[in-house]
Parts: structure tokens; sequence; C-alpha cells
């Protein structure tokens, strides 16, 4: 294992980046697709469709798995892709001010030149815009340190539907004269304006990276591991659970062999991101040689090269192989609270196995997040792949559970929707709608239920 | 739910002592003073006070800074001090259920008793609710490390002024299942909603507390300490920087001497909170002779104790005795981006010092976070008092700042909004206002101007 330097910023792929063909509703062709260059053409854009009633399929990178981005009869797009300039990177206090068409790529390598670092990071990295990130509130494998986009966002701008423009570009995290406007376009999905410039937050750049691969006997034991790590590696960057059919699956797709001679229930892939390397393996060692000894875990191995490292990841990075094994699927972006993550999941198992015998059940997922992930498939037929959504969202609302995790609602969620908000948020989010785009031209038919 | 009469059960609290004479808006005998016991309770009071538009002052703990808990002539008193039971702490995921008026103390003990640990702090913790501390997202010495208020929420259920109760008591923090309605409360210091229940995210309990204080030639260095420190100490909990006027002023009322030969423009108070006392004092150790060597500190003196940390920290919290020795004084709570801080201190410096020549102007303040900290005083004559404050606030726009970092609006700076909201967010809030609160019942008269 070595020092990392500057690779350390491209960990593996992340979830689902190529489950379009589940997740996506059709697109049609726009009527217009507008690509405004300033802030300002963004307002005269809106103001002018707004007048004239002109819906509007609001577009980033068009990596949402939602089908959120896709045009519908009658819409004309609002591409933010013309607006991706890094404004200004601030290396005193780690902030960046970007356009809203910056991809996360650019600002990851734009915030590593200057010895910064973005830690957001999804496998659309290359693609995805900021903007994108900011109306979906990203996620990824590093939440358990950082925190979701939401996290990292400072300061805002954002055009309302009539064109009016609210600037708050701020670069400090304590600000509480008014009300913290942001936070209502944050996670939105467009449905209430359109992000045009962002304020960010960096990090320090680590410059090593531990990953290990645990082995557990059942997901109680994977709680009590992330309490344990959590207590004693401030450095720990990504808490990955995976189920043995997920991880045996993945890995004969791959062609890989598990680094263990027996196979177990559970499987927590770990990683640490720190500045130096003997520090963090030393406490990644102790932890887990205290995980042993308490039981926690079966079994560990330590990743001792980078190529090990990646070697560990492919495992859990073997969605987009088995996405295409499994076709038609369906892949499942849900969170439930830790203590019933463990019935969930024998309840699904049981359930989907009785009635989709001749199916795969594939469960992993962010458990420090509570985030879970289930791949289910093949259905050849379109009606038993609904009946699934159907039975698989009623279990997790039967478990207090969230039907998107990450991936936010759009047009294919859209429908569920009530079985993760009740009447009552229903109804306010469509008041919001109607307060602040009152002709319904952002974004319509999405999210929100008719 | 009885008769309204019944719940007149006490005559107000008074204000808290601290910087009260600055602060603290004179409040006047309410109507009636209404102590719900139930969510349910709650409800029935904001609609019954809805349908007769009964103004009301929501109180929680009574702590707060600007006067916003205060009741004007012609309100009722909504406390939420009976509301005050923890629910539930899941100690697997580290999560407590409680209702609204539970104090910060309350819950920081049970937190421990479980073995977690709460990390929002702050002076009034044995009287401050959280469900104050949600609505008007409370800071604190810890922000640099695990954030605001805000970010501690998972889940919140809000009585909406028709009475109307919105319950989303989640418990992960993963959840893009539609617009996140949570966020829209906090913060906005009881104008949209009354927040009677809480789902708080602890954290690991730390058992080793390592504290230092360093003395530095500008603050230009404080800021490459910040970065430096952050890079290297994932434990890093406290950087608070105190200007040399400040910690002799605030030494010399407390009887204290200064651990340097020398004295120094700056000095910077740092603390790590770990699980291993030895780890955290060689990490600190190392990354202070590294800004030693780098000429980023002149000097640093590590505690050796506990009580040596203690008295390392009064230093910095000699905020009462300076408040009561400077008295009638003037308390600030502002905000500034990290490269224009030290321009702004200077210039307020020379401004200050010109304008009110037998005032001490004190700064400090907490550096990771933008927020900025002055004492200024004392003031015999109030409208010098009002000068300075219009002076300040003023110079706070020209850098872009925020008029309040921490404290809120309430009523005491609704006047001095304008100069960190435009027209065009002023006009949002309004709205929002109008919304959630047609009669506007809510806390009137207070945070958004008139």
């Amino acid at each position: 294992m070595r020092e990392l330097g500057e690779h350390i910023v491209r960990p593996p792929r992340s979830l689902l980046e190529t489950a379009k063909d589940w997740s996506a509703a059709p697109s049609s062709p726009p009527l217009a697709i507008l690509e405004p260059r300033s802030s300002e053409e963004v307002s005269q854009v809106l103001a002018f469709c707004n007048r004239l009633q002109i819906p509007l399929a609001i577009q980033g990178g068009m990596t949402g798995l939602v089908g959120g981005a896709n045009s519908m009869p009658g819409e004309a797009v609002l591409s933010l892709a013309k607006l991706n300039r890094i404004e200004h990177i601030d290396t005193t206090a780690g902030t960046a001010l970007i356009q809203a068409g910056v991809t996360l790529e650019q600002l990851q390598n734009a915030a590593e030149e200057h010895d910064w670092f973005f830690p957001l990071d999804l496998g659309a990295r290359g693609s995805c815009q900021l903007g994108g990130n900011a109306a979906t509130n990203a996620g990824g494998n590093r939440v358990i340190r950082y925190g979701m986009m939401r996290n990292a966002i400072l300061g805002l701008e954002v055009i309302l539907a009539d064109g009016t423009r609210l600037e708050r570009l701020d670069t400090v995290i304590k600000n509480n004269a008014g009300f913290d406007l942001k936070q209502l376009f944050i996670g939105s999905e467009g449905q209430l304006g359109v992000i045009t410039q962002l304020v960010i937050q960096l990090q320090p750049r680590p410059t090593a990276r531990c990953t290990a691969l645990c082995a557990l006997d059942g997901l109680t034991k994977s709680t009590q591991l992330l309490k344990l790590l959590k207590g004693v590696l401030p450095e720990l960057s990504a808490f990955e659970v995976m189920w043995s059919d997920y991880v045996h699956e993945s890995a004969r797709l791959q062609g890989l062999a598990l680094p263990f001679q027996a196979q177990y229930p559970i499987y927590v892939l770990i990683e640490t991101l720190g500045h130096d390397l003997s520090l963090s393996v030393s406490a990644v060692e102790n932890a887990l040689q205290q995980a042993l000894l308490d039981e926690v875990i079966l079994d560990a191995v330590l990743a001792q090269s980078e190529q090990q490292a990646q070697k560990l990841w492919s495992y859990r990075e073997g969605v987009s192989e088995l996405l295409t094994a499994l076709k038609p699927c369906a892949a499942f972006d849900v969170s439930v609270s830790l203590p019933k993550m463990q019935a969930l999941v024998l309840d699904l198992q049981e359930e989907l196995t009785n009635r989709f015998k001749e199916q795969h059940h594939l469960f992993f997922g962010h458990l420090g997040d509570g985030n879970l992930h289930l791949i289910s498939g093949p259905y050849p037929d379109p009606e038993d792949l609904h009946a699934l959504e159907e039975l698989t969202y009623q279990r997790i609302a039967a478990y207090g559970g969230s039907i998107s995790a990450e991936h936010g609602i759009g047009v294919v969620k859209r429908e569920f929707l009530h079985h993760s908000k009740s009447k009552e948020e229903i109804d306010l989010m469509a008041q919001l709608k109607k307060l602040l785009d009152p002709k319904s031209i952002l974004n319509p038919q999405r999210v929100i239920p008719s």
C-alpha cells in the first residue's frame, strides 16, 4: 500500500449508472432547446416562458435515475450546460464559486489542483452537473463522513419561475439572518426554481486511503461494527454493507475470487481517508483487531496496495454487471432506520422469493446512512415489474422507510410518493409549488402527485 | 384539551441575564400562557387561536438573544415547557426521539448515559430547549466538527398555524422522497410553524479531550493554521480565535495570568475530541510542531490536565465578565468570508476607535465558521448604541457578511435585516409567511420587516 496522492479522488464507480433502462421515463422531442449563457439569460428565458406559459424540462447532465429531466410532449428544454464556469476557488477558505453547469468531475479536479478536495462522488461524475446534484441533493458513498450535497452548499443563486433572481452566494457556514431560503431549493428537483450558481465548501485533501473488507455472521453485527468504527476512526469515509448473494453474484460475473476461505452472510467494505498512511493503517488494524476480539467480525482483509483496494471495491461496484445480467430488472434505493433494517430485509427476502421464484433479489447498501439498495430481476413481464415495485414500496412504508433515499422522485416514483409522504405533506409541497411557480412551467408533472 | 383558562398557570419567566440590556426587547404581560402537554394539544391551541386570530409568542427556554420569545402587547404565550419527554434513545443507531421542550442539557446527559454524545453546546444548555435550538438553528463552539443544529436533525414534527400536523420523524440521513420540508422550519424562528417533536442524530461519545492555546502574529496566520489543522486533525472540534485586547481584558477581569512570556496579536484556542488520549495528544503535538516549524504559530501551550484545559477555556469564556464590565454594551454576532475578515476587523477597529474613543472594542470568534463576535462598550447614551449598531451592520454589509451568524433576527435585528437580505429574499420570506400563517398568529412583528 502506498501514498495515493492524486489518485485519491478517483475511487470506484458508484451506483446504478446504467440503470437508465429501468428508471428513465420516455423522452419526447422538445419544442426547443434553450441554452442560456448567464444567470441574466436564465432569468430572461424564465420570464418569457412564464408569460407564455411554456412548460420547461430543466436539464443538467441528464444522469438522474427517475426520469425527471426527460422532456415531455409540449415542453421546451432549459439546459444549464453552457453555464459551465468555475468562477473562483478560494484557496484560503477552501470554497468554490461555480456556475450550475459545471460537472462534478470538473470541480473535483479543480479542487485537487488547489490542494483541496470535493468529497461528493458518483459514478456519473463526468457528466452530472453540480446544479443537478444540488437540485436532487445527491448522496454517494461518502455521506457517512461528509454528508449529502446539501451539507456542502454554502450559497446558492436561484432564478424563480417569473425570472426573479435570488442571489445569496454565502461563503460561510453560519448565517442565521432570516430564513435559509436555499434549503427550499436543494433537493426539490427543480420544482421551485432554477439553480444557476453555487458556493461549495471544499475539504482538506486526503492523501492516504485505507480499505478493508470484513466478514460478519449477520446484519446485527454490522450495526455494532458501525458504532465501534465511528467511535475510533474519525477518518471513516465508507461503510458499505453487502449481503452474501450480492457479493458472490457480483464476484462471479466479474470472474473474481473472494479473499476469504469461507462464505459469510454479510460483508462490509470500509474505507478511511486521511493524511498519513501508517497512522491510518494502524488505526484501522487496531479497530479491526478489537472487532475480531469482540466477535463483531469473523474475518477481515486489509488492502496492501492501491490495486488491492480497487479489487475490494470491485465486489461492491459490480452493479452495472448485475444490472445487465438481470435485465429487465428493478433497482431500488430506499432507506429505513437501522434497527428495522434486519426485519425489513428478511421480510422482503421471504416475500420476494415466494412471489418471484425465478428472480435474483440482491441486497446491499450504505448502512451508515440507513440506505438500502436492492436489485431484483430479470422480469420479462412488465406487469411483474410493476407488481414488484408496488409490493416493495408497500413493505418499505410499513417499516416507516423512505421510497427514495438518494435518487429522488421525478417521474418514475411519483405515483408511489404517498408511501413516504402524508397527505398533509404532499398538500404543502403542492402549495409551495403554486406559490413559487403558479403557472407550473418548471418540470411539471413530476415529483408532486396530481 | 381543557379550557384555555386552565393553562394560565404562571407568569412569564424573566429574560436571560447576559446581554439582556443590549439584546432583549421589552416584554409585555401576556393575555394568557398556554402550556400544552402533547402535540395534539398544540394542534388544538393553534387551531383555536388561528380561528380567533389570537397572536402568539412561542416560547422555549427563553434564552434567545434577539428578543424573539418575549410577548408583545395583545399576545398570548404558547410555551413548549410541558413537552419535555425524551421519548426514545436508540442505542444501536444513536438517534434520539424527543419532545420540543426537552432542554439541551437533558439530552446531553441522556445521550451520555447511553454511551452516545450530543455535541451541540451552548452556555444556556440548562434552560434552552431543543425545539428552540431547532427553530433558531443554534450553533456553538463545535460547529467546525459537527455542524449547526440543522445538521443534527433527522426528523421533525411541526404543527402549522391552522393546527395541521406535519409528522416526519425520520431516523436516517438519507430521504430524498419529495421536498425536505423540515428544512423550511429549521432556523425560521417560529414564523412558519411550531416544532413539537424532533429526531436527533447522536455521535460516538468522545473520551479524550486535548486542548491547546496558540500564539500567532496575525489573523492571516490563523487561516493558515486552520487549514493545516483541518488537514491533519480529523478530531478537531474547536478553533476559537481571540484578538489580543479580548484575551488580556478577559484575563484581567478574571485575575488570570497568560501562559506566555510575551504578548501576541492573536490567540487561537484549539480542541480535539477523540477516544484515545495518547493518540490525540501526539497528533496535536505533531501538528503544532509543524505549525511552529512553518512559522504559522509563534508559541503554543498544551493542557496537561483537565484543570489546565479549563483554564485555557476560561480566557475564551470571559464573555459574561466582559459584558458586565462594559455595560451598557453591544455584543455582535456576525459572519464574513475568511479572506475578508482581516480587512473587516481592521476597518471596524479603526472606525470604532475613532468614533467611540472611550469604549473597548473586543473581537473574538469561531474562525472556522467565519463567525466573528464583537463586544463594544460601555455606552451610557442609547443613541450612541444605536449609532454603533447601524455603523457596524453597514460595514458588515459592505463586506458581504451576515448580520447574524448564530443568534437570529427576532425583534432586535429586524430593522437591520435589509443589510443581509435582498428585497427579493425578504419578499419571499413574507410570501412563505403568508402561505403558512395567513393570519399572522405565530410570532408576529418579528424577523420579517414590515
